[in-house]
């Protein structure tokens, strides 16, 4: 636990209490390594976050690692086909156990001492010892994980927030995408210069979508706010929305008309997950760049008109899912300036490469407006740096969800240093 | 601002008493990190730097970009012709508003959401913003913008000091050299693993010309002293300078014969700004490894016989010039333990290369003699960080300008921890 | 020094008694950067170092640098022959005097400005400085050294702990090997990413040689513990150690036979050096793959049954000695988590490469077991610098010389903290 003296305390305070209201937040927000600290303590190891897909882990012994700030976590499949989350830390000297960063297993053995734990983390043997170590007393130290609809969220926390109401929000939603019966179609990582914050603001707001994701705005409508969407825009949107609306009720599912960005999180209500459906503009199926579908059809759709499932949970995680093919976003701190992306891309379980789908078709959509959306935030991260940085003001039209995600921020934060 | 609290000021104000009278800093003033935050904000954020040469940006929105400790500065010459120095940084979310070192611009237009800025940084579009927005309360920040005979100095400062007395002082030496009507012939960077003032020590004694630089010796005479100018070397000094004085004074130029370095800077009177010329050896007109002139005459100048022009201001710029060509030298720190140097060779506007210069017969001469200083910067400040360094005696006869160095930078500290 | 304010001492002092006895140090012992830099005052700037060998240096003028945490040591043979330990920092400057990390040298002249030190260090020459310099007062800063049996040791304390019991202990078992008239057949430098306890912890225990070692295990009786001596290994040992009793008897030398790694260090006694000999296998006279004798017989040995003579010195040094070479191991601290660690292998001084001995077979057999370990000391930092790593118990039969290393430590940084 991070452990403040209390002028520290009082300055992380008062730095809390500093943004002025419809303003981006202060340089200290991006530069200072003791509120970072706190963010670690407070959001990072407090939250529930995405580690990836239960389909990386089909079966019994299947693992990935998955490291916040040097802690490194098993992710692993037991026999009753759970998913536990163990950390990857031997209960004798320490020694990390796991070192490749997936893979299957029987057993977990310490490569310096071979103590030996079951797939659940509990400890087997520790040949060596002296007689009378009980070993109940040294299992594997646990985190929590849950699964929902195909995705594996962890808590580092002891006592996590209830997973429920996400459980109840996202499932029902993104039940149709069938993730848990998907395969990965590619896993890319990337390290990005700029504090994980200055991400989920890129994230917040499609004002800058379309001068940097000219691909993005030709497949969507919500880079239109109340501000432009002129009555031919208003009109297609309508339209649009309509037609899916009625498709969409034949499978059971629902969509929302709405201008702009749905409105996320709600810090007002404590809402740090959601997971809702957008309308693609006529002609796309999918977010690829021609918007025609590139793979067979995921879960359980059966008419490729099913607009966009988009799930996000703070602070880490948020997909974008077409008919074909979804691709989540795992956002990982990096230091105070840093941030590790995992991008994923899922397509049904069944589809073979080469034979049913075409990478190349697949991931220039996202691939694309992802690594702009990465130079943005790295060339953001060198400016907020300056000391002749001061927070300017948020469009009201266009920055509503970044002003939310801030607020949820500081409430967090807020609540965090009490 | 930095913030110190009272044990930290406390021990800064402790250390910058701690020097004894005649000799170097404690290894403290190369070591300690808090120190080096108070210089940044004593000396470099206060003082008058030179950012490069006024030929870099002849025409208006020609800019090239100056960064002080993470800061990005862009030095633009506007429509009325002024200079101005403008904060690398959008006024909206803080984006860095250029990303080329350096170019030519119509407007400044930021890359995230395209907020648009004029030549003199006056904020002029923001679509997609709410109403009521004024635009004159978001323009780009400024720090100040001096230019004297084709030299640019800005300040990051709120109120800097005048410049007034440094425009005096320098002008009337440095006009003669035309180089407002340069042009660049080559710039260089260089990080040297030593901080900053190191680099001035060395740059203001010329104890250690004799073994680390054989080609700068043979040119100049700057490094006799008191106690080796033999009679035969004042014999020499004499007659070489009584036969300068003449040409220079025809052509309404000034020197003054002395023995060793120009005593600069000048504590006592708050002198931190110098320009004077000193006579070259007989048979030297230009410092070149021959001697030889090997550019068109710069300038005002009619004769190659002008000695060379030397400009210095504290704390980070010195230009060595002969007829032909000059040399300036910008230093900025990089850290503790690490400096930033860019040299910037000038020649006559209308020279050409290939036709009227080579740069093999330019760069030698002071590329020698840089990188031999960096070689030796570098190893004093592996020395000094050893818990074995203790501060040494400094020459009466040789080390007076280094002293004179010591004596101001600590004043300035002094007064900027008061 | 270190200056520590209450604050700071008090929690240092805390955690220095945090350990749970029989159990393994707590993460902040490997994370917490103000008790690294306390341990290098307490223990690396106090303690007796090992530097090399003698015989790195044979000549007057000969010699090598060594350098903890950033202070360079000259250490040089004088023109006596005595061993001198010199700071590598010129007293007018501060500059680094020799920049080669060995070699040979009749006068130390400053590349700065020439001042010219004797091979003890004494000033001899400062031309340039004002009269009235008194030489004396500016010879090079000294640390301690001894030699004892051709093993260089350095003291960078002002009055470092007694050395006559380390000669009196490790010299009568050393000086068969003649290590005085050795030569060196290969230097060879790694840098581990592992804090340097955890480098020791790995040396002072053989419960991970079995899984990690194959090669060590072959060659050694001493991974056999209390717990797993079966009655069949038990007769081998007594019989080996009866034989080769016997035989060392009558070469002046001697053995215990005993069960396991010799006990060592051992705190209650303030005991923090030894030297012992053990057995090899049968069959084995050397410590290479397959046990053969791969040089000639160093020192005054006569018979290649001299099984391994081990010298061990904390904080940082051991030796692996064969009848026909030796391998030391020189341990240095590189920040928090990093070691330098040199291994130096010795041979027979008259011995010729090519003709009497062949890298290829000398070399395998300590570099294979040296970089095991380095990979599973960086496994272990990797593991232990985890939120969720806590310390495990010990094991009582195989792992007593870890408790004994563990006690040494906190003893004398309580000591050190007093």
């Amino acid at each position: 636990m991070l452990s403040l003296n209390a002028n520290e305390l009082l300055s992380l305070k008062n730095l809390v209490d500093s943004r002025r209201p419809g303003y981006g937040l202060p340089r200290q927000f991006y530069h200072d390594e003791l509120l970072y600290q706190a963010e670690i303590e407070t959001i990072w190891r407090q939250g529930w976050l995405f580690a990836g897909h239960s389909c990386q882990i089909p079966n019994p012994g299947d693992y990935f690692l998955y490291s916040v700030e040097g802690d490194s976590v098993i992710v692993v499949r037991d026999d009753d086909g759970e998913v536990n989350a163990l950390y990857n830390v031997c209960r004798h000297r320490g020694s990390v156990i796991c070192q490749e960063p997936e893979g299957s297993v029987r057993r977990f053995i310490c490569p310096y001492h071979s103590w030996t734990y079951d797939r659940k983390g509990q400890l087997l043997l520790h040949h060596g010892m002296q007689d009378g170590l009980d070993n109940s007393q040294f299992g594997l130290h646990r985190a929590h994980a849950r699964e929902v609809e195909g995705m594996i969220f962890i808590s580092l926390a002891e006592t996590p927030v209830d997973f429920d109401p996400v459980y109840e929000t996202i499932a029902p939603v993104a039940k149709p995408q069938g993730m848990p019966r998907a395969k990965v179609a590619r896993i890319m990582d990337f390290d990005v210069a700029s504090n994980w914050k200055l991400v989920w603001e890129n994230n917040r707001e499609c004002y800058h979508c379309t001068v940097n994701h000219p691909q993005y705005v030709k497949a969507n409508f919500d880079h239109y706010n109340a501000d432009d969407t002129l009555p031919r825009v208003a009109e297609r949107l309508k339209t649009v929305t309509a037609h899916l609306e009625t498709k969409l009720a034949e499978q059971g599912m629902y969509l929302r008309e709405e201008t702009g960005m749905t409105p996320f999180p709600d810090p007002d209500n404590g809402i740090w997950y959601a997971a809702n459906r957008t309308p693609l503009v006529e002609g796309y199926v999918s977010e690829t760049m021609d918007g025609k579908q590139v793979a067979p059809l995921m879960g359980d759709y059966t008419d490729p008109e099913v607009g966009t499932l988009r799930v996000r949970t703070l602070p880490n995680f948020w997909v974008h899912a077409s008919c074909d093919h979804s691709v989540a976003v795992r956002l990982t701190p990096n230091g105070l300036t840093h941030t590790s992306i995992r991008m994923i891309w899922l397509v049904d379980g069944k589809a073979q490469e080469g034979r049913d789908y075409d990478l190349e078709k697949i991931l220039p959509f996202w691939l694309l407006t992802a690594e702009q959306d990465w130079g943005i935030c790295t060339n953001q991260q060198r400016g907020v740096s300056s000391h002749a940085y001061t927070p300017g003001p948020l469009s009201t039209y266009k920055e509503y969800n970044l002003d939310r995600f801030l607020r949820w921020y500081l409430q967090e934060m807020k609540a965090g240093l009490e």
